[in-house]
């Protein structure tokens, strides 16, 4: 299988300067097909992401950092560096891994002389998708952990999840199915319901994905979930996150605030998985949060009746059982004290 | 605009016996194409309702009424009736207007001679079918009472549903958007949102009632519910009913569970509207009721995965606000006392 984003070396230019490329898995072509594209512009690297040809928070930071490389030229001014970063920023509100990311490239770039960015954008950017990759790993550790002692307490377990959070959201492993991959992968009995998630229907993303890794799973709408939790049907949440407030409130795909109310109803955890850098410490709480409206025509392709679409929502803190990140499962109203202490 | 259900008076039979057929306004082409089917046989009538050509749980009723009438011969014995009555019931298990009316046929039908027992039928179907839309103008003028001083104070008034409660799902007026029209019809602002309601999409059903009658509206996927509710973007909300148990817990389309508990962690009113034909009081709680298990083909025409596609869920009592039935709007903890108050 294609990895989700890679780079691919292309030669030198006229002037002896080497070309690289960023292949991406088309996204927006799975489960259907499994089909690369080549993004070797800015354009390009902000259509991917805009288009949702890349989806999935870190996903999504990673390929802008990527983008980065691709915008610059050989000899980058600031004005060109600003143009760059600016026009990656534009592509999505809501996934703070996008901004993370584009501050670091800032960061890194900024003080070097014009002729020496894009070497070390291209450096920077492969450093960020290595840390995804190797975040997301502790985050399956970490989730271990947690669910181990359940599923042996319990001959097996039964967990929810929404939209999808797994490899294909990352660089790899995932971040809310990376502790289902690592339970799999130990040997222990899981079984993951899937909801649709409408309107783009990235549940059947996380159904192809569970399928591949021979994971047992079943695809539900997204309306199924409170009668399912209800029936005693469901052990466990874990969802993904694209944006967690400093009080722990936490922005993920719409219809995550209602699996997690009906969570809350029937006593059952509410666990949310994300790398640190989707932590934005800048934003107080939830209601700081800018939610991403997205076209109407995702919600069929042809409407008579006005639609409206908010592609994410808020699950407050004192839903939320605990977040899993690299460093551990943290209490989501104890995330700076968490993050201190692992600084 | 066809009705949802009508009778056809198709001439004489050889024998002299006047020959009906029953019309009805096929809803699984909606909303692309207003269509009737005509219905002659029980096997007909039996299909109707299973495939959802008619649904909504009083238009079940009614149907189901007419079928049986479409189903006795001249001269129908006791076994006839009672095959007649068993095929019917079999269609679907959670509506309980279906029973309902099955079982006020047989009341009716089965002390009658074999040779009365088919006009009998029709005449007892066009009575169901007459209280079904005098139940619901009812239920439009009581929930009207409800929302004019609201609307008034307000100024207008946002208010979601659930799936399709429409006068599609009944005889005339519907049931949960029965105040609905009527507060338009009274001149009073009104915007609707409404929830796409997966797998079947009924929601497309409500946007093109709503349409049709001038109301305004926006298509919503489910998953947005929450996050409008939490926006202050929905001042009540009204959904209909396929089965109320004794202690007011209510079945509906699933999805509506996921609702009510949003409202309730919002403090927005939840209204339940349905006939009384809807309350069982021979079910004690939601418990009691069976959840329809429907095809997981209803997901997506191709699966690869395994799927799950529970048709509806169970609201318990404590979450809704009150019943508003066509004898006025009830606790749903008084259910019982109101009815005996009523007769």
């Amino acid at each position: 299988m294609f990895p989700t984003i890679s780079e691919e070396d292309e030669g030198a230019d006229k002037d002896g300067n080497g070309r690289r490329a960023v292949l991406i898995l088309d996204q927006t072509r799975l489960p259907a097909r499994a089909e690369q594209v080549r993004l070797t512009t800015l354009e390009e690297a902000a259509h991917a992401i805009r288009s949702m040809q890349v989806r999935g928070a870190p996903l999504i930071g990673a390929t802008a950092a990527y983008g980065v490389a691709l915008g610059l030229s050989a000899t980058a001014d600031d004005a060109t560096l600003g143009h760059v970063l600016d026009t990656l920023a534009a592509t999505r509100p809501t996934a703070v891994n996008l901004h993370w990311a584009l501050a670091r490239m800032r960061r890194v770039l900024a003080p070097l002389a014009p002729d020496r960015r894009r070497a070390a954008a291209w450096r920077e950017a492969r450093a960020i998708a290595a840390e995804d990759a190797a975040a997301n790993a502790a985050i399956g550790r970490h989730g271990l952990a947690l669910l181990e002692p359940l599923i042996r307490r319990r001959g097996r377990i039964d967990l929810m999840t929404h939209c999808n959070a797994g490899w294909l959201a990352t660089v790899a492993h995932g971040t809310a199915l990376a502790p289902i991959h690592a339970a799999h992968a130990a040997g222990l009995p899981v079984h993951v319901w899937v909801s649709e998630t409408r309107p783009r229907n990235q549940g059947w993303l996380t159904a192809w994905e569970l399928r591949q890794a021979g994971i047992a799973h079943t695809l539900i709408a997204d309306n199924a979930a409170g009668l399912l939790m209800m029936q005693g049907k469901v052990d466990l949440l874990i969802v993904g996150a694209d944006r967690i407030a400093a009080n722990g409130d936490t922005a993920n795909k719409i219809g995550t605030y209602l699996k997690a109310l009906a969570a809350r109803a029937h006593g059952i955890p509410f666990y949310v998985a994300a790398p640190a850098s989707t932590i934005d410490f800048s934003c107080p709480s939830g209601a700081d949060i800018p939610i991403e409206e997205r076209a109407a025509a995702e919600l069929a392709a042809s409407l008579d009746s006005p639609a409206a679409n908010p592609a994410f929502d808020i699950t407050p803190a004192g839903l939320i059982s605990g977040i899993i990140t690299e460093s551990g499962i943290h209490a989501p109203d104890a995330l700076r004290t968490s993050s201190e202490q692992g600084a």
